[in-house]
């Protein structure tokens, strides 16, 4: 089940949506079995993109942030499944170390970090802040423009463990993904759980995996549900060994490129979609948004200006960028007060508990929301029913956040795919 | 956890409360360590007495109805909770038929039967109403007061399963808590889920079993949190073979009431409580507050009225009253707008998941309040802090709905030892 949240939605229910809203006992049961046989991540967040023909997953963020802006209301959604995920992987945790990224003066994250700690504090677990960053080397106390204060500790690594002073966790809880490589300090933990595990973490993982076992997935889930998965899958490809700045690769590049834009305008032609076909271009292993372009003709990418050769070359934490994915770019047709949006859907093990939409007032339904600029709106929960002038219940109202529910439940699925596909140690059993 | 309700508790914090809300993560990795070895029942619902030095259960119901009186608020909670009921029992479900009480022209029990039929809905399932009630031969249709409908349907029995026309459910749910007699038409049932068991039936069920099991529970809870088990647990005692009517076995009653007075003023006399002790002599298989009078002296129990003598003969669906449960009398200091009140705790598989107030104007701290003319109050989630007059927020409100979740939780497992102990299938292994 997923909340049933306001949405902006107020257009008419699309056929797809129609679909998924008469088929919830079945969707529902699949979901059921699939967690039979596969563990969800720890938590994960989902972007998600309704063009109205087609809803789509473009990103899937196992270390995710902005827990702090979903709406107060969710909080005991959010609570509840920490500690059916804790009962569940280490039911005996006392205490739960946190890992936060290590940009210690952004308030927007650190609000999300006492978020994530009120959740696992409420679901009974002591939790104290560990950094990995070289420059906290004492206790270092942030105050922050709401009143919470959050105590940064040094991580202290022995031999086996890692803790705090004074402070030895059972459960190591990752909020930062690891952009950077995976530092020493958390290699050959193995008495301790670490969560999510590091090949989680963006040095290891490779969006192409993920989408590729997002497309088993949407093939499975659309034969389930008797739809085209196409509809709920964005088609894309992959560039290896790309440098925008020395003009390698390009022509490979190009090539996918023109290759996925061809299955886009297929597909566009066999649902009679006007629209013009366009690919995101993004790095393989990035997040934060960064590394993104989008591009509607190959052609385009003979004659980049220097500006986005520059984009497209460092992302998060000065990493190279060389390998791409050349993603299906799904508009979106909501908006919010005129600016543009797109649902991001929040889960805590195999639950959706949240969800926020972010907005962005100079961007077009076309291009990457996730930009400096971008703004983040609650989503309230629905009342079920609205009265009527009597001061009766109408029909129930439709769950209209069901269907991004959903997708988002099936992203959290191909990453659990994805993870047990690329698990280093998988080969011992 | 327990979601953070407001609570009509506005006096300090007793010593009993403080120790529980400074020990939460003890609390609940005990609870999680328990759910390791025990299974929870499937739904329950916990009244609760707080006489301020003591919390203690007063009775606990698994076929919980009510659940219209949880606050819109709270239905995401026991939707979420449901569908970690069910996933655990039987994730390959998809039709539930839910077996309410025969009363069918009780509007306010109606209104519960919808409130479930909604969540196991969200929760995912074909959710329909199967009726046992011998005068239910065809579909009936209800219309409830705030316009939602209600479809009775006679359930069918073939030789190994029970269904409805068309609909061959994989997971029966009791809301009927067989206080007649366990039904022919639901013994032998093997091949469906069943919930809760049969012998979770009142037909079957004592509560002096349930309280010996809590009793059992309490001692090992205030092991671990350094408390005085008497602080969380009704002391009790048992008389069988009693006739009112016939004035049969009183004797006997009246020792055993004499015993637990005693135990009780021992008790107090060691806290320094100056209240006079008395006990609630309770039908031992008895529900819906039938059956119950509050006794300060056993010779009261020599000269008792026919009006009493009546109410203390029959019970619900007319049981005769023979066994009976001679229980501390817990005084409730808890009162909303003048009326005396005791909270109620609702509880989903492991989870709280809300809880109201049961109210009563024409009755005193030390009665019961499960009578004609109780009024029930939900009860909001309480902001995790007031701003002040600043607009900034204060510190962090105690969750003073945590400790009666705790109670609630600790009668749920007493409960889940109890079914355990009676389980006429328990020999097989």
């Amino acid at each position: 089940m997923v909340p049933h949240l306001v949405t902006a939605l107020t257009g008419p229910i699309s056929e797809l949506e129609q679909r998924i809203l008469e088929s919830v006992p079945a969707v529902e049961r699949w979901f059921r079995l699939e967690w039979m046989e596969h563990t969800p991540p720890f938590y994960s967040s989902v972007d998600v993109r309704n063009a109205g023909y087609k809803v789509a997953p473009v990103d899937t963020n196992l270390f995710p942030g902005g827990w702090n802006n979903l709406s107060p209301e969710m909080l005991p959604l959010a609570v509840q499944a920490a500690m059916a995920a804790i009962e569940k992987i280490c039911p005996e945790a006392r205490n739960l170390l946190l890992i936060p990224e290590n940009h210690t003066r952004n308030n927007f994250y650190l609000a999300n970090v006492v978020q994530l700690r009120r959740i696992f504090q409420a679901a009974g677990l002591n939790v104290r802040i560990g950094s990995i960053n070289p420059e906290i080397t004492e206790d270092t106390l942030v105050r922050l423009p709401g009143g919470e204060e959050l105590l940064l500790e040094p991580v202290i690594r022995s031999k086996y463990r890692l803790g705090l002073k004074n402070f030895d966790p059972c459960t190591i809880l990752l909020n930062n993904d690891l952009s950077a490589g995976t530092p020493g300090i958390l290699e050959d933990i193995h008495e301790q759980f670490l969560l999510p595990p590091l090949h989680a973490g963006w040095s290891v993982r490779r969006k192409s995996h993920h989408f590729k076992a997002y497309e088993e997935v949407a093939k499975r889930f659309g034969k389930m549900l008797g739809i085209d998965p196409w509809l709920i899958n964005p088609v894309f490809g992959h560039a290896g060994n790309v440098s925008f700045a020395q003009g390698q690769g390009i022509e490979a590049l190009q090539e996918t490129v023109h290759t996925v834009l061809g299955k886009i305008r297929r597909k566009y032609k066999e649902y009679g979609i006007a629209e013009k076909p366009f690919v995101a271009i993004k790095a393989d292993n990035g997040t934060y948004g960064m590394g993104v372009m989008m591009v509607q003709d190959a052609a385009e990418l003979a004659s980049i200006n220097r500006r986005t050769k520059n984009k497209m070359s460092v992302i998060k934490d000065g990493q190279q960028l060389s390998d791409l994915l050349i993603q299906e770019g799904v508009p979106t047709i909501e908006t919010i007060q005129g600016a543009t949006a797109e649902p991001v859907v929040y889960m805590m093990d195999r639950y959706v508990v949240g969800g926020f939409y972010r907005t962005h007032a100079s961007k077009g339904a076309d291009e990457n929301l996730n930009a400096p600029g971008a703004t983040f709106l609650p989503l309230a929960f629905e009342p079920e029913h609205i009265l009527d002038a009597q001061g009766h219940p109408t029909e129930p109202l439709p769950n209209r956040f069901y269907m991004y529910g959903v997708i988002g439940r099936l992203a959290m699925l191909a990453a659990s795919y994805e993870l047990e596909q690329t698990n280093p140690e998988a080969e011992v059993y």
